[in-house]
């Protein structure tokens, strides 16, 4: 058996890190293995006083890493094929915005034994939202003073990101906020750490998080200017100076493997150690992202990511959150989008309301696929959770319209689907209308594996095919195909992406095309779901015929005597 | 003990005849007895080729007075008190609009074996639904040639109403048509049963169906004019001359009991038979009402009855059903207004939607009780069948809007009970705005007795104390109570309808008084309400400001830091 080229991705969730060994040839997945964060609620910090609170330890980061990288080797060594000696580089994605203090030795202030009783010294989870009135402050403060901070990501700053978190933290844990010699996102920690770095100043930081989610382009030089930060606290812009000038695509490494990783691991010293990126990133290079590929990774929320030429010169696009040279492969613009609510609004309709668990969720999936697009008479918002693109407006809520008597929970299940599927057209029609290319669409998630319903649902509201990425894990090959690209054809990596995604991503065979009777009614229904969507969202010079709105519906509903869709037609 | 003086109401309801004998000093219910239909589902002939068709077995309505009144008899003389000698008047109350095709001895058609297997010859059951498109061309045509006759029906001439009915048989079935001698509505033709009417031209006809369902005023001499039933089609206007010219309210006998019912009855012949009457307008006669109160008759759906004094000259109110002189008590128009569903949108979301039963509503109202009003975030459309008043429109559905990912059933639940007092505002600040005075809420039905929640929401969203009837049986005491005044005082009974319903109706001890605090709320939900009722109903002249609304929605559920309801205070 020939030897194989591996490389290493490593995945951080919100309740867990998953090591992946790949081998670099054919993208096939040699070891895994899974740790469970220790702290928390399943590695989540919380704060009963607080509810918006949501943090991470640190301590699990280091240690989940020792462990699952460490047990995924052991699993590899069963292939015969396989030799530590055969990897060169490991790649790394993270949830993020994910921030966390550090002392100036890099370390987190929070495995410090004088700060760790202190939440504020911990990790800020990405969906800790205790730093609403800063960022609807900051989003104020830049309209007024720096708007070209707020076009590339949307015109809305996040409660999640970033300059957000430190803001609240220098508010409410100033102690703090001021033993911190500097931050860093955990995309930009585990690679540092995999790296040996004991300087904060040398901690090499991504494009990815530092463009989506600190306001970072080299169009004003970087970071926001310290005349902006000032504007919201003096001690802001002090801290500028001790974070970074400069972040990095992928391709370039962020460090080399430290010796005494490289021991622990039983692995070479000294190789590289691929630029962090977020997960869904990452998810979309491993889903074999391109230009004209938008790639969807459906869970409880998702997120849509597409790539363009920098030549191509991209304008701003209106309610996308993120525009960022670089921040998913070199030499293209990352595009990110995304809904707020999917997987959850459907778990909220199963379980919140109609109180049943896995079996009803089967239950209703088959008694939702036996009906016609348009037979329930239903349109709903997919708004529960607010919306994040196109209209980035958290006060929205959700809408269920057209309800009879005879309207049943497997209606609304599939109502809901449909309103997630709207929402998903309205992201693809504006990256559209904006000049984005979108001519194939792969989805990768739980849903995209498991719900055939859903998928279909998607084609023909999309009017696309829907493909499904061929790993399960597209985060974690991500990063090992960064490795690999890190690595370089010298070390029998890859210099060139499109060589390693070709190799290393692949389909599923199964796909769901588009029936055109389906996606007929789906216009009808998507052209009304737009008139609540505009009229609710306040978008300017909406005008809903409302006073016809029902009636269509109920039109919509009587014709709706298409023969119900066969699964088996789709493949 | 005294000996008191009796009569006898028989209510015709869907599914079974109920007859009570009261006595009229107090309205004291002596004895009674139901009878359930015998006949198809529950009293309901079906087919299942037909899903709108729902017809009755007139032999039931027969049979089921002879059973019902001679086991209530036998039941009262239980009482020492009561003998048989002391009954002076029968009244009976029935659904409509229910008419049945009689032959010229005025015997239904279908209790000829000649035509009993054909379900045209059977009563035409209010919620037959087979007639819509009669009932539009008969609105369509009135708008255009004679809009007069829409005005005192809210402009919309409904499929269960006499000429939809009529004239669909005529279509359908015109043999059965032909064979018709005359029609008469089940609510004249229990009377004539009971008064031997043996030829069709002199059954008596109430005023109370013929100005609610046949167009019938005598502002254009009757029933419509021959020239305009003859643009439906020149057959209607032939049987018109076999109908009748003239109708009467109540207090005017509809005939004198019959020999023969006499005897079967062991009362004494020639004692009056009141006028016939719709269950809601009795029910609000045995509820009490006068000018300034509205009685609520609360169901699965619900009907609101009010009077005013013909001095008044009431205007025609617009999208009220039907304002008609005489058709309650005579000397007053009764004015008649109705929510399409009340009762069957709480049983829809739990039975149909949540799949419980009685403890689940049970459940589901104590959870909503301790909700303060705006706190779910949450408000609906009480539309799932259609509109009765004030847009008269079948064509329009349900909403609810607000949802979170954390929005639960009960807080739904609520929002549905929330949705029909929305509702029922709307008709008493419609029926205020055209001058009908309205200063007292009488509420009677199974729901009014039991839903304390839903009878606080009621006070607090209309601002009125809620005020319960006194007897559960508010449509046969009614019919009692006109027997009694048809008997008059000289028989015992009464020659003033006052008099009448002072000594025999009361309310309850429990009334529902309306919080102050949760009225402020439930004023801007209200306004929300109507925004979206004006909006998606198609009122013209609407302008909502949908984009502003769930934010508005979120305002009201982050004030709503009210203190619980305490069902103990509303006593």
């Amino acid at each position: 058996m020939a030897k194989g080229i591996y490389t290493i991705g490593v995945d951080y969730g919100t309740n867990s890190v998953r090591a992946v060994v790949v081998d670099t040839r054919d993208g096939r997945v040699v070891g895994t293995h899974v740790f469970d964060y220790p702290s928390g609620d399943q590695g989540v910090l919380l704060d009963p006083k607080q509810p918006h609170l949501a943090r991470q330890n640190p301590a699990d980061y280091v240690e989940g890493l020792r462990v699952s990288v460490g047990e995924a080797l052991k699993a590899a060594e069963r292939d015969p094929a396989f030799s530590r000696d055969a990897v060169v580089g490991i790649g790394v994605d993270t949830t993020g915005s994910t921030p966390l203090p550090v002392d100036a030795r890099a370390q987190p202030l929070a495995m410090d034994p004088r700060w760790k009783s202190n939440l504020a010294s911990h990790a800020w989870l990405w969906k800790d939202h205790t730093s609403a009135a800063e960022a609807v402050a900051i989003t104020q403060t830049a309209a007024a003073h720096a708007p070209e901070l707020l076009a590339p990501i949307g015109g809305t700053y996040s409660s999640e990101w970033w300059w957000s978190k430190i803001w609240h933290c220098l508010k409410t844990a100033p102690d703090v906020f001021d033993a911190a010699a500097s931050w860093v996102e955990l995309a930009d920690f585990v690679p540092a750490v995999l790296s040996g770095v004991d300087d904060a100043r040398h901690i090499v930081r991504c494009i990815c998080a530092a463009g989506h989610k600190a306001m970072y382009s080299d169009a004003w030089g970087g970071l926001p200017p310290k005349s902006f930060l000032a504007r919201l606290d003096p001690k802001l812009a002090d801290l500028r100076d001790r974070l970074y000038d400069k972040a990095y695509p992928p391709g370039r490494p962020a460090g080399r493997l430290s010796g005494e990783w490289a021991k622990t691991f039983g692995l070479r010293e000294g190789i590289a150690i691929a630029m962090g990126g977020f997960d869904a990133h990452y998810g979309a290079v491993g889903s074999g992202v391109r230009p004209g590929t938008l790639v969807k990774i459906i869970g409880t929320s998702t997120c849509d990511c597409a790539i363009a030429p920098v030549a191509d010169e991209i304008a701003n696009v209106p309610g996308i959150c993120g525009i960022v040279n670089g921040s998913i492969m070199p030499d293209y613009f990352g595009i990110e989008a995304g809904q707020s609510a999917v997987g959850d609004l459907l778990k909220w309709w199963v379980e919140g309301v109609c109180k049943g668990g896995d079996a009803l969720h089967d239950e209703l999936s088959r008694e939702a696929t036996a009906l016609a697009p348009g037979e329930s008479g239903l349109v709903a918002l997919d708004w529960n959770n607010g919306n994040r693109t196109i209209l980035v407006d958290t006060r929205l809520t959700g809408l269920i319209l057209g309800q009879t008597l005879h309207t049943t929970r497997a209606e609304i299940y599939r109502a809901l689907i449909e309103a997630t599927a709207y929402g998903a057209r309205a992201i693809v029609e504006r990256m559209r209308e904006y000049g984005v290319r979108i001519d194939r669409v792969v989805c990768c998630g739980g849903i995209a594996e498991k719900n055939d319903l859903f998928m279909q649902i998607y084609a023909d509201v999309i009017g696309q095919p829907m493909l499904i990425a061929g790993s399960p894990q597209t985060p974690a090959l991500g990063a090992a195909i960064s490795a690999a690209v890190t690595a370089g054809a010298a070390s029998g990596g890859y210099d060139d992406w499109s060589a390693a995604q070709r190799a290393m991503t692949g389909l599923k065979d199964k796909r769901f095309e588009p029936h055109p009777a389906a996606q007929a009614v789906y216009d009808e229904l998507y052209a009304i779901y737009r008139e609540l969507h505009d009229a609710f969202g306040g978008v300017p010079g909406a005008r809903p015929d409302l006073g016809s709105l029902m009636k269509r519906l109920l039109t919509v509903k009587e014709k709706a005597t298409l023969p119900v869709l066969d699964p088996a037609a789709t493949i």
